[in-house]
């Protein structure tokens, strides 16, 4: 009897173990605990939110944060430690954050599908002239892309409405005002409303960048997150987006 | 025969009055020069653009900047006068910059169309309890009258996924991963994409300003596009987004 009365008193130790090994086996499975990630706007409204639906749906009792800011602050708060995981499209070298290749695309032209342009396997800038071209803003990486890529192709490029982001230009062109050259990310989330991509020629490479903090071990939620970004990858030009309930 | 021979040497003077005269008249009516518009999110992927495209239709040889960044860029902008308008939901006191009431708004539960709660005229903190909901970092402005509503409501506001902008958590409900808050500008965009807005109840209201630099005149071209944002205003919700060529 006062073996059993011993062990009624620890008893509740028990159940307070069990709760511990499971919610330690479930952190280490990544089913609960915290993600943190912060995007660019070309990967946040695209790739990394789709990466995000599937990785949520999987783990919905862990908590995340879901920023989408511009290069400065995303390289920032990486370093800093304040994201787990940053996405960026990026050609210069970036020497306080760690940075993956997560993959190669190309610039693309965004026009409406009924565009006579849209016949076409790609388009050079000649092809362009004389059309109301949405202008990216030469003072980002990517402005300059597209303008040395006029450059390259022989045409001459006089945006008459000048914006400072893809997906700014990707907006405008979608509310019928032109065409504009892009990275793939940010057209895509305008796939499925009444726009088309074409390659742009001569070909621009972009590159998908995963930044991470310099010195600190990749958690295990941080690692699922990056399967899922690599498993939503598409092959080529994006998919087009799927409506919700898809 | 002298005369003659004087007048012959005037004469390309009178072409260049002409020239002069009709371009001094653009000017005055707003066809020719050059316009640069900068906004937060909300109102430059919604009003901002709209009004934009008729600006732009009406006066197509006028050159344009169309700037979206946040709400410190955008009073820095105009303030130096780098831009000629700031389009932002604001309602702490703006000291540098001028600021004018475009119209007030309120704050709307943005879901998918098929989603139960799209039956009800209003929606309460109550009716989301138990739901995914996409929370708007309450660093910012509009993340803090969103939680003062779900406080004034009854609800307890815990979402499980954070974003700092209305534009990211609306992406994010375009994706399927749940319902949120936001102002009625940042749901525009998503409104023909399978996803709908009530009021939220408490009613949180928003106002939409317009800003410009202090002690500048305003120029005819910025009367215009004040004019097409006035003109472009929705009565109540804004109208569903129109496809390309509408």
């Amino acid at each position: 009897m006062e073996a059993r009365d011993l062990f009624e008193e620890i008893r509740p130790l028990f159940g307070i173990l069990r709760s511990f090994s499971t919610r330690a086996q479930n952190m280490r499975l990544g089913q609960i605990g915290r993600l943190r990630v912060i995007s660019t706007p070309p990967l946040g409204y695209s790739l990394g939110v789709r990466a995000l639906r599937s990785f949520h749906a999987a783990r919905p009792d862990v908590s995340v944060s879901y920023d989408v800011r511009r290069l400065e602050n995303v390289v920032d708060t990486v370093q800093t430690g304040l994201a787990d995981i940053g996405l960026v499209l990026n050609e210069e070298k970036l020497e306080t954050v760690n940075s993956e290749l997560l993959t190669r695309s190309q610039m693309v032209v965004l026009m409406p599908t009924n565009d006579p342009l849209a016949a076409e396997t790609s388009i050079t800038p000649k092809m362009l002239a004389g059309r109301s071209v949405i202008g990216i803003d030469q003072a980002s990486q990517l402005g300059r892309l597209v303008s040395r890529g006029f450059v390259q192709g022989g045409g001459s490029y006089r945006p008459s409405i000048e914006v400072r982001y893809c997906q700014t230009a990707a907006a405008l062109v979608a509310e019928g005002m032109g065409v504009t050259v892009v990275d793939p990310y940010s057209a895509e989330p305008y796939l499925c409303r009444g726009l088309v991509t074409r390659p742009f020629s001569p070909a621009c490479e972009v590159r998908a960048l995963i930044l991470t903090r310099k010195g600190v071990p990749h958690s295990g939620l941080l690692l699922n997150f990056v399967e899922e970004l690599r498993r939503q990858l598409p092959i080529g030009t994006p998919k087009p987006h799927h409506p919700p309930g898809y």
